[in-house]
């Protein structure tokens, strides 16, 4: 396999990142206009969010890898530097960029489709302890398992994995699993449910970012040294 | 493989919108009959819907590609004119028909298993600058999502990727996603929860197109220029 | 692949049975003790039965071939009598009754679990002509999709792929798609959310085998005359 | 493949059971904290535990099989103790110890990331004939699952065949299909929804044991009595 064009694959970061923005905050603000109770309403939301995010590392995994997420990207940068087969630090930065960018276009697509303001700012701060915990372990595993299952050779398995994954982390955390600085802030710009107060992102990313350098730490631990250590789908140890 | 004889082609086609067709406005209809809640509603529509879709896709796409879709078959007959291996026109204007017959097929026995009139017309207007940009993105990224799986040699995946997509795009646009000419016009021959006006129509349908065209144009940057140019699931970059 | 001894192969009809028809009843009694609302309650009741359908069928398959139905034994039988590879009629007689027996079985397991009476009989009426115009095409569709994926030998898709079509019919039609002589029986022996009353049986085994007549006939112009004639998944026709 | 280091696999199966715990437990404050429906609560309870269940099997099946469930290490102990394949029996007090580790510090993670104090008995009396039967019920069934896919030589579905089991079971039983002693132990440390009091659980337990026991009884009559007796899936018997 060759490499796509630099080009291509920040067109496919940038592209996945704002559909993926645009359907976070858009179910949020439908499911919250069709349904009463609030379990209602955060199934949907979760739902559409996930179901999106696997279609889109799906379709464009093997495009751009299908990060989305701009310490996905970090993570992936910092694990490979040595190998040479990774990013390198400018490939990093257009990643970033492209992350970034995505996100606020998705928050102004919803923003459009729902007939609101282009960009607004979200009113809902949340923060707190038990907040930040939250997001750090959500985003934590997140990273143990992309990488992971690159480790073991199965980054085939990303679209379901990744999607069970984040599905899980909003129901049995207590921030609403982020877990995604570029996603945090397309949810900034738009003053709906899946919304956070633009001073309350900060500690949020800052929170995403332990939980990631905590995940690079435990890795070799839990799934060995090195790329090709452990390689087999088993039940049986 | 061998292209099954147009017959069986245009059998599949029209048999597979009749029973999406059938169970998108019969689940409406159960759901509205079942439940108070209007996100629980939607949930279980969706739910059934896209479930449906996925089965059809799976058992009929190797006897007719299992489009089910006038705009989907449109767009390979569109991107593969040139190398001869699509549809011909001729082909295409079976397909369409084969849909939109199923389509109305579908709505009647909806209509019949449900005890309403064998055919009616929708009361429900579905108009707006911000509902036809829903249903341009919504079925803009649902042809990007086919072609590009095609175009990457893994259409094996579009029964589960497409369901996903459109149980996404239901609930993170605004106008329901319809995403689908023939389906737009079987829901407008039933008076019912998924209905739409005929008068509401024309206008789906041609943001529908728009978004199409669109999906065409972006395809090339978003997942390289020819067949095989991007082929391996990865998620490193 | 050496076939199972038939004892092995009963014992699999017998058990699998045993264990959706509990499933499928307890998870009515459940769920409408837990909700409040319509919907809610068959969502649930439909999530849980088809996903211990799906899973029955992955692990008792390859032993029995996973039936755990009537019709579609027999539909097995028919379609196959001629080329001797199907089952013979004494032992589509000892399918028929390990099934019946297991879903008895089961009726009675899930009557225990739920502290009622062993065997009851259901109060549920369940009758008219579009009820069983619904369970004819719930059980025709159920047919062609796994004599569909047989033929076109895809039959591992069989435990997702039935799922998702049961799940889909019992929103999608009016008489929530039992489909299924033997889980018909069951149902009528516990009086509880998903009983049916014993005097409304037979005209619903009779609906479910018309639709199941009428795959067969449909199968050929769907699905080519004969096994191998489509093989291959492709979107594009 | 060669088996990871000891110290590999029980940090798999201590991170993987405390994840699991925290998943479902922190799912069922907030899952009652949203809704007002029941049903939902459960719904969005079982659906975050199973996918969490799910993803970890996955990622973590090849360094320590993904098992989190003393039971299934046993079972896997006694099943394979002639053909010295399986856990030896210092192995297995090492994986039950991990598990049970995992469960508390998960336990205690819910809590904290929920702002409770970070071990707490539960007051929620669980017991009665029928509920043990249920635990019994739905334990037999796993293990008749796990190890029916491992001796078919088909391990490699069970993240998503195991999760669509507890899922079905959860609905279909009256106990809630607890089915796991470290998870029932963790389960106790949190006074919220999924709670279980101390003085119900050695019964839980002993119920799930017998279950265990009928299904290492069970399985030769429904899967063959060895390994590869039975492997290729088929729907035809």
């Amino acid at each position: 396999m060759t490499t796509p064009p630099l080009a291509n694959r920040l067109a496919a970061e940038c592209f996945g990142t704002a559909v993926l923005a645009a359907v976070l905050i858009g179910s949020g603000i439908r499911a919250t206009g069709l349904s009463a109770d609030g379990g209602v309403q955060f199934l949907a939301n979760v739902l559409a969010s996930v179901l999106a995010l696997g279609m889109l590392i799906l379709l464009l995994g093997p495009v751009s890898g299908g990060h989305f997420n701009p310490l996905l990207s970090a993570a992936f940068w910092w694990s490979e530097r040595r190998s040479g087969t990774g990013l390198t630090t400018r490939e990093l930065g257009g990643y970033v960029l492209a992350q970034l960018t995505g996100a606020v276009a998705g928050a102004a697509l919803a923003n459009l489709m729902f007939g609101r303001p282009l960009l607004q700012l979200s009113g809902h701060h949340r923060a707190g302890g038990r907040l930040w915990l939250a997001e750090a372990v959500a985003t934590g595993v997140l990273m143990l398992l992309v990488l992971g299952l690159v480790r073991t050779d199965r980054a085939r398995y990303a679209p379901v994995a990744v999607s069970a994954w984040i599905a899980a982390a909003c129901w049995g955390t207590s921030s609403g699993s982020f877990a995604n600085p570029a996603l945090t802030l397309g949810r900034a710009l738009s003053d709906s449910y899946t919304g956070i107060a633009p001073g309350s992102v900060p500690a949020f990313v800052l929170a995403q970012t332990l939980g990631t350098a905590g995940a690079l730490a435990l890795l070799p631990l839990l799934l060995g040294a090195e790329r090709g250590a452990v390689t087999e789908v088993a039940v049986r140890p």
